[in-house]
C-alpha cells in the first residue's frame, strides 16, 4: 500500500504506535506525527539527549517490517559531539538527528517518554509517575531590529509557537521583568520555562534562561502542626535532591492546633501573625535545602503544599476560626494553582504553587496526600489507613468506594498531657518491656541502641538523659501493664500490687507504676491510662464506624502513616486495640505518606488530576454526628483480649501466670455485634 | 402558532428581538432566554432596580402584538418596597418582578441595557462604552451543616453557578482570606465581585461583599514623565468620581525619560527604584482621589494604566535601559492583564489591572489611549493625531488605514532647554503678542486671567512672580517674533534691530528678543529659536512621513493632544508649521485623550479588545531609518508663509508693514515636492 519508493514504515515500541514516514524524516519528527511519548527540550538541537532510541534488529513476521540500524542515516556531526561530550550508549542514536531511510521498529527506551515512572524501592508503595506542569524548551529567538516594533515577548512567544506550538502564551510582570536580560545573555538561545496548569489553561511563561538550561525544580512541603518538612525534587525524574525539616514556629502561638485555633479567635491580627510565620519558615526551609543541593533558591519553580485544615487556612492566610467551631466549615478545600509569590513563598519570580485540595473540615490536604500516595481507590483489598496526630484521620476503603473521617483521639499519641509525656526526641522513652514476675521495666531510649538493662546504658544516655516517654513509648508502656497484670482491662490498676511491688505506687487518689527512678522519675499514672483509653478508643471507633457504613466486619490491609506510624509497633496497637483486627503481617507502616503524595502531586500533573477527583468522590463521614460513633467509642474504652484473629499475639506475649482471668476473650466480640 | 391558551408573544425594543414566553414569565426570564441585553446585579430579587422596563401601550399591526401594561401581573410586594425606598417613575416596572400575561411590547431603557453607551459632551468626542469585566452578582448560599463537608467557597460557587451560570470560579489566596467573614456578616447573603478577563478565561471571584452591594470602583491612570493623573470611575456609568494628579517621584531621577533610562543603565539597582517611586506614586493618588469620593482605597477593583514605552516598563518592574538604545527593543508591547497586586498596587485584595498595550518602542500605550480615545480607524476623514512630549506620537489614518510613529522633538515644546523656559505653572509665561512697531511684547501668565498691559497685572502676579516661560508660551514668541520680522523665516535674528529697538539686543555671540525686564529677566534667545526649529521641523516631519506612507497631501482633520494639544493655539502651530496645511476650524484640542482611552479601557471589555485589535494593525513607522524623514526634517527647519490654504492667518494676524520680504511664499511649496 505504502509507496515503499519515498516512505517508510516504522512502528514504535513500547507504544505499539505505527505508521509511515517519509524517507528522510527524523526520528523525533516521525514520532510526533505518530503522537508517540517521546522526551526532548532543546528542539531537535542535539542538545538535550532526551530523546534517546535504539533500532530493534531483525524482521518482524507479522508486521512485515525489517527492522534495522542501518535503515537510519549516520550519526550527524551534532550527534557525536553530544556522545563525544555527554556520552551515548552504544546503539542508541538521538531521534532528533537520526533519519529514516528504511521500515523499522523504534524502541523508546522509558527514560525518553515523557510520562513516565519511577518504580519505587519501597514493596508497597506505588510508582511515582512523571508528568510535570512545567517545560523546559529551548529556542532561538528573532533579534530586534530597528524598523520591527515587535516586542522581545512577542518575539519569544513567535518563536514557542513554531517550534513547540506554544499559543497564547502569557506572563506575569515578575517574570517579564527578567526577559531582556536573559535573550541577550544567552545571545537569543533561550530555554522557556513555560507552565500549563491543565489543558484549558493558557500556557505561562514562569521563567527563562540563558542558554540551554533544562534544569527543573520543585519543592514538595508537608505543613505540619508540630514539624515542617521540605524535599526539593528534581522534577525530572521526582528524585529527592534535598531534604530537611524544621519546627513549625506557630508553636510560640499554640501546641496544638485547637490552641491555635483559639489564638486566632483571642487575638485581633493572630491568624495574620501565625500565616506570617509559617510562610517564613518554608521560605527559611526552602533556602537551607536549596543550598544543600547547590542550587538558588530562585531555581525552584513549583511548591507542592500538604497540611491539616488548620495548616491549610493559615498558609493561605486564611484565618481558621471557623474550623474551631461547628459546624467546621472551610473556607475552601478545592485544591489551588495560585502563584508562589502569593502565598508568600520567595521562590523563583514565576513560580507556581499546588495546594492540595482538603477532603473535609477535619481531614486536610495531609490526608489528601495521603490518599495519593496510597492510592486505596486504586486497589482490589479493603485497606484501612489511620494517620494519627491530634486528630486521626481515617481512610477506609477499596476501588469502589473510599469512606474518611477525623476521630478526635487528642494528643495523647504525641506524648502530650501524658504525666511523664514528652514529643518524640533523644532521651524520650520508646520502647517498653515489663517483666512479668517483677513488673520492672526494661525500656530504650531514642538516641540510643541499647536497652536499659544493656551494659553501658547509662553511660550512653548521659547526654541525652532520659526525659520522659513519648508517644510509641507510653503505647507499649500501657499494653505491657495490661499484659503483666498491672492494669485490668477496664485499665483500672491492681490496688494490691502497690502494697506488694515496689513498681506500683498509690499516687494522689490513684496509682502509678514507675519505669524510671530518677530526676525525673518516669511513670505512668491511672489518668495516663485513662488517657490512652480515650485517644484508642477514639480511633478505633473511628475505623469501625467507617467499617459500619461500608459494611464490611475486617479489612485486609492497615496502613499506619506518619511519624506515629513509623514507630508503632503494630503488634502493640493491636494488644491495646487501636485498630481493628487484621492478620499482623498486613498491618504495615506508610512511612511518610503525606510528603510522598505531595512529592507525586509536584512531579504530576495526572496526579493533580487523580487526587482531585478521588477526593470529590471520597465519602466523608462526621463523627460528631454519628450516634454509632459514640457507641463504639464507650465499647472501645476497655482492652480487648487477643483471639483467633490474631495469632502472633499468642506466639509473641506471653501473658503471666495466673492472670489470664483479667482478659476476658468476650469483651471484643460483644462489641463488634453492635456493627451494622 | 403559538398556543395563546398558554404563551405570549414578547417583543422587546430597542434591540427587536421576539418570542413568545410561557404565560407567569418574570419579564427578565423571558428577555434572558431571548438574549436580550437587561441588566441585573440582585438575582431577581427587586434590590438592585437595575432591570426597569417599560410597556408601550397600543396595537402593533405589522406584528400583530397587543401590548398592554394590563398584560402584565401587578406590582409585587417587593417592587412596591423597591418604589418606595428607591423610587420608580410612572410605568416603569421591574423585570424580574412583573410576569407576563398577554402579548406585549417592552422597551428596555438604556439604563438597564448592559452594555451601554455613555455620550460624551464635547462635540469631537466619541461615546463610552460601559462593559465592565466585573459583575457584583448578589447570591444566597447555603449555610454549612455538620455532616456536610463543602467548603464555604463549594457552597458559593454552587450559588453563582445555579443563580448565574458562573462556572468554573476561582479565586486568590487573597480573595479567599476574606471569604468567610463576609459570608456570616452577610448572613450568608452577599455580593460577589466576578471579574473575566475574556470569553475564554475562567471566572475570577476578586472580592465579596456582605449583602447587596454592587458599587464597582476602578480607577484609570496616565503615568506621564512628569505628572501621573487618576480618575477614580464608577464603572456602573463610567462617570468620574473624583479626579488628581500628582507629580511623578521619579523626576528626582531625572528631568525627561532619556535622563531616566541613563539612571537605570548608570545605577545597580536604578530602575527597581524608579518603579517603586512611581508605584508609591499611584498609591498615594489612588489613596487621595478615593478619600476624595467618599470611599476606601479598598474598594477599588481595577485599574487601568497607560504611559509611554519608559514609564510602562518602569511600572511593570522591567528595566528600560533596551529602550535607551537602538534598535529600542520593548520587553513586552502586548496588553497585560495583571493582579494589581503584581503592580504593587494597594487596592482591593482581588483588584485587577489592564495595563494597555505599547504601539512600539517610541509609542507607548499612551498613544494607545489616545488611539483608543480618538478612533481614527472608524473615521472616513484622514486625522492626524499629535501628542507631544519629550517625543512627539504622531498618528495618522482613517478607517482603512491607520500609520504611527514618534519622533524626537527633544523637550523644548515643555520649556526646557530654553533659556527662560520653564514648566507649565502659576507665573510662566502661557500666551504671548509682539506689537509689530515697538516690538514690545504683551503677555500672560498662568494663573492670572490678565494681559500684561491690563490695569492690576503686575499685582495681580505678585505672588506668583512671572518666572519663565512654559511650552505655549515659547511656541507664541517665536511666531510673532517671526511675524513681527524679529527673525526671517530661517530663525536669524535680524541684527540691524539690536541697534535700533531696546526690545532685541546682543547676547554673547547672537542676540535675544526681551519679553520682560527685571528678576529674571524673561527673553527669547537665537539658541531658544533653534531649539523650537529643531523641535517643530521634527515634529512636521514625522507628520509628513506618514503622509506619504499613505500617499496624501492634506489632511481633513487635526487633533492636538495631551497637555500641550490643550494649550497650544492652533494658530500658532500653523503659522511656525509644526503641524501640516489643514482648514483652521479643524484642527482641535483632543484634551486629556489618554486619560479618555485609560477610561474608556477601564470600563470596558470592548474596548480592551478594540485597542488590542487596533494596536496590532496599526503600521508602524521607525522614522530613524528612514532617509525621508531626514529630508523632511532639514525642509521643515524654516518657518513657512501662511498661504491660501489657511486664510485664517491672513485675518487674524496683521504682517508688519515692509517685512514681507522676510516671509518667502514658495518656501513650503518646494518642500512638498518632495513627498512621493
Amino acid at each position: 500500500m505504502t509507496d515503499t519508493e519515498k516512505t517508510a514504515r516504522v512502528i514504535f515500541m513500547p507504544s505499539g504506535l505505527r505508521g509511515t514516514a517519509a524517507l528522510g524524516t527524523t526520528v523525533l519528527g516521525a514520532a510526533r506525527a505518530l503522537g508517540v511519548d517521546i522526551d526532548s527540550t532543546c528542539g531537535g538541537r542535539a542538545i538535550c539527549g532526551r530523546c534517546q532510541i535504539t533500532v530493534s534488529e531483525g524482521r518482524f513476521g507479522r508486521e512485515g517490517v525489517t527492522s534495522s540500524a542501518a535503515h537510519l542515516t549516520p550519526p550527524t556531526e551534532a550527534e557525536e559531539k553530544y556522545a563525544r561530550l555527554r556520552g551515548l550508549a552504544a546503539g542508541r542514536r538521538l531521534a532528533c538527528q537520526a533519519r529514516i531511510l528504511g521500515d523499522m521498529v523504534i524502541d523508546v527506551p522509558p527514560e525518553s517518554q515523557i510520562h513516565r515512572q519511577v518504580v519505587r524501592k519501597q514493596a508497597e508503595a506505588r510508582d511515582i509517575a512523571i508528568d510535570p506542569l512545567i517545560r523546559p524548551l529551548f529556542v532561538e529567538v528573532e533579534k530586534p531590529e530597528l524598523g520591527d516594533p515587535s516586542s522581545d515577548f512577542a518575539r519569544l512567544s513567535r518563536a514557542l509557537a513554531e517550534e513547540w506550538d506554544i499559543e497564547g502564551l502569557r506572563a506575569s510582570p515578575a517574570v517579564l521583568s527578567g526577559l531582556q536580560e536573559a535573550l541577550r545573555e544567552g545571545d537569543w538561545r533561550v530555554t522557556a520555562l513555560v507552565y500549563q496548569r491543565d489543558e484549558t489553561a493558557d500556557p505561562e511563561l514562569i521563567g527563562l534562561r540563558p542558554g540551554f538550561d533544562e534544569r527543573l525544580f520543585g519543592l514538595a512541603v508537608d505543613v505540619g502542626s508540630t514539624t515542617i518538612a521540605a524535599h526539593l525534587t528534581d522534577l525530572h525524574t521526582g528524585e529527592v535532591l534535598a531534604a530537611g525539616g524544621v519546627m513549625n514556629p506557630q508553636i510560640r502561638f499554640g501546641e496544638d492546633l485547637m490552641s491555635r485555633v483559639s489564638y486566632a479567635m483571642m487575638n485581633e491580627g493572630g491568624a495574620a501573625e501565625m500565616t506570617q510565620a509559617v510562610r517564613a519558615a518554608i521560605n527559611d526551609l526552602a533556602r537551607e535545602v536549596s543550598a544543600r543541593a547547590g542550587i538558588g533558591v530562585h531555581d525552584i519553580l513549583d511548591v507542592a503544599l500538604a497540611g491539616n485544615p488548620v495548616m491549610h487556612h493559615l498558609l493561605l492566610g486564611i484565618d481558621p476560626s471557623e474550623l474551631g467551631q461547628a459546624p467546621f466549615a472551610l473556607a475552601i478545600g478545592e485544591a489551588l494553582s495560585p502563584r508562589a509569590a502569593g502565598l508568600g513563598l520567595e521562590l523563583a519570580p514565576g513560580a507556581r504553587a499546588y495546594v492540595l485540595p482538603c477532603i473535609a473540615g477535619h481531614v486536610g490536604a495531609d490526608a489528601a496526600a495521603v490518599v495519593l500516595a496510597e492510592a486505596p481507590h486504586e486497589r482490589e483489598e479493603m485497606t484501612l489507613i489511620v494517620d494519627v496526630g491530634t486528630n486521626a484521620e481515617i481512610i477506609l476503603g477499596n476501588r469502589e468506594r473510599v469512606l474518611a473521617c477525623s476521630s478526635p483521639t487528642g494528643p495523647a499519641f504525641e506524648g502530650a498531657q501524658i504525666s511523664s509525656g514528652q514529643r518524640a526526641a533523644p532521651g524520650a522513652v520508646e520502647r517498653v518491656r515489663i517483666d512479668r514476675e517483677t513488673l520492672a521495666a526494661r525500656y530504650k531510649v531514642i538516641g540510643c541502641d541499647l536497652w536499659s538493662d544493656e551494659e553501658g546504658f547509662e553511660e550512653a544516655v548521659k547526654d541525652t538523659g532520659v526525659t520522659g516517654i513519648c508517644g510509641s513509648g507510653i503505647i507499649e508502656a500501657v499494653a505491657e501493664m495490661f499484659l503483666a497484670g498491672i492494669i485490668d482491662a477496664n485499665g483500672r490498676f491492681d490496688a494490691g500490687l502497690a502494697e506488694t511491688n515496689p513498681h506500683v505506687r498509690a499516687r494522689g487518689r490513684g496509682f502509678a507504676w514507675v519505669l524510671r527512678e530518677g530526676e525525673p522519675e518516669i511513670a505512668v499514672t491511672q489518668d495516663d491510662v485513662r488517657a490512652i483509653q480515650l485517644a484508642k478508643a477514639a480511633l478505633y471507633a473511628g475505623a469501625r464506624l467507617l467499617m459500619d457504613e461500608l459494611g464490611v466486619e475486617s479489612v485486609e490491609r492497615i496502613r499506619l502513616a506518619g511519624a506515629f506510624g513509623n514507630h508503632i509497633d503494630p503488634l502493640y496497637a493491636m494488644i491495646l486495640g487501636l485498630i481493628p483486627d487484621c492478620p499482623l503481617e498486613a498491618v504495615t507502616s506508610a512511612g511518610n505518606a503525606a510528603g510522598t503524595g505531595a512529592r507525586m502531586a509536584l512531579a504530576s500533573s495526572a496526579a493533580r488530576r487523580e487526587i482531585e477527583e478521588a477526593v470529590r468522590r471520597i465519602e466523608k463521614i462526621e463523627t460528631a454526628v454519628e450516634p454509632r460513633f459514640q457507641e463504639h467509642f464507650v465499647a472501645a474504652m476497655a482492652f480487648p483480649h487477643a483471639t483467633a484473629p490474631c495469632p502472633n499475639l499468642e506466639r509473641k506475649v506471653a501473658l503471666p501466670k495466673g492472670r489470664e482471668e483479667n482478659h476476658p476473650g468476650g469483651k471484643r466480640r460483644r462489641r463488634r455485634g453492635r456493627g451494622k
